[in-house]
């Protein structure tokens, strides 16, 4: 399947994406699940697909298509966030009913897409857009979006606050990420980051790792760790001696 | 829905389970989903349930009524824990038919059970028996099982190993169901726990706790703030400052 997650703090938006594919499990594959649009000092988008790859490869041909062609209604043109996230929504459904017209058996062709980004002096925001076409927002209790394979990492988000740094959304968004990794064999690496400052509207910065890469060995080795040890501070039960002799039950922790 | 877990460390056994059962959202209720059978000295087993309210209390009340009218085969004579599981699913399809033939429309009767428990000087185990009647067990590798929504709290079970102690192990399954409890409302306390010594055949340590017990409340503001110092010593991005001043940006976790 897919695990894609954006976060929006005061400062800015983290987007985060795997890049598996499957058509079963004999038969995986590796795509980019991150899909960016800038134009500097303009606006700058970030689009996150998930879903059948046939139609989320069309959308963006289309997309880019559009832009290219300078229509009337692109990308570039689109003058808020929501009606960005209606055209994508528009260009996505018009996509799946050409490919189910043609096909006579049940097929899932749907698609859905996290959308999120900044238009000039508006403030940056997210938008989850469904396969149905409608679409929903973060807010400031609920300042992150997933799609995909979402229950292994949302715990993890339900932490983030609008006042953390975009470095600490970041972190906590990878973490997210590796941990879906780690529970569910159809979301791979290689994990795809892009952080975008508000009002910077300068494309933000963008990493890429494979699964071997140092960081993300170093993360999850660092993150086991820390897990280990906030385990150890947890309340003793009634009938157990001081923490002090607990530190060392969790030296065998993986 | 539910969620129930049991883990197997060198010294004993592990048992954490929810109380919510529901009929739709407007229809939700609170039944004990442990059930535990035990003779001093002899033998100890805890069966957790899930699925079909009706089939789980049916096969419950079959297993005591074997125990009660001392029936050649009952929790009280089964040889081996392999034999146990054997017996429940068996009840358990006998039950899931019996309502099936009685029924016209399609409705799922089904109902799942996680045994474990020990026998005399047998290792202690645990069995997960599934629907369709046949069971797993775990191992050294995967030393835990789980039914219902298993995803949320998955990635911490990961993390114990069989040389953990049994509180340890306990505490872990506290913050896998607490975790668990915060992101999907078809799981609710009380939340039980229970903590069979290895051996010992004595029935072992069983708590219980509803959603405001101090413990339980102590435990969740303890691990909230694990987990944020956890990612506060992730490494840093290549252009971050040194990370003596990351800790002021978790003051806001929540």
């Amino acid at each position: 399947m897919t695990y894609c997650l954006a976060i929006r703090v005061d400062t800015g938006l983290v987007f985060c994406s795997d890049s598996r594919t499957h058509g079963g499990i004999d038969n995986v594959g590796t795509y980019s699940k991150m899909h960016r649009f800038g134009w500097s000092d303009q606006r700058h988008f970030c689009l996150l697909s998930a879903g059948n790859l046939a139609t989320t490869q069309s959308v963006l041909r289309r997309l880019r298509q559009d832009i290219q062609r300078d229509q009337r209604i692109s990308l570039r043109t689109v003058p808020s966030l929501d009606l960005a996230a209606d055209y994508v929504g528009s260009i996505r459904a018009e996509v799946q009913q050409r490919h189910a017209r043609r096909h006579s058996e049940p097929t899932d062709f749907t698609a859905s897409f996290l959308l999120g980004g900044q238009i000039g002096s508006a403030p940056p925001g997210l938008r989850l857009i469904y396969p149905q076409g409608n679409a929903i927002h973060e807010s400031s209790e609920h300042p992150f979006l997933q799609m995909g394979e979402v229950q292994y990492g949302k715990p993890l988000l339900d932490m983030v606050t609008s006042q953390w740094s975009l470095e600490a959304a970041a972190r906590c968004a990878l973490v997210s990420m590796d941990t879906t990794l780690q529970s569910n064999l159809s979301v791979g690496p290689p994990v795809e980051l892009l952080i975008l400052t508000g009002d910077r509207l300068d494309g933000g910065r963008h990493l890429r790792w494979g699964s071997e890469h140092l960081f993300l060995r170093e993360l999850r080795s660092q993150w086991h760790q820390g897990l280990a040890a906030a385990i150890g501070r947890l309340p003793p039960f009634p009938w157990e001696e001081s923490s002090l002799n607990r530190e060392k039950t969790y030296k065998n922790a993986r």
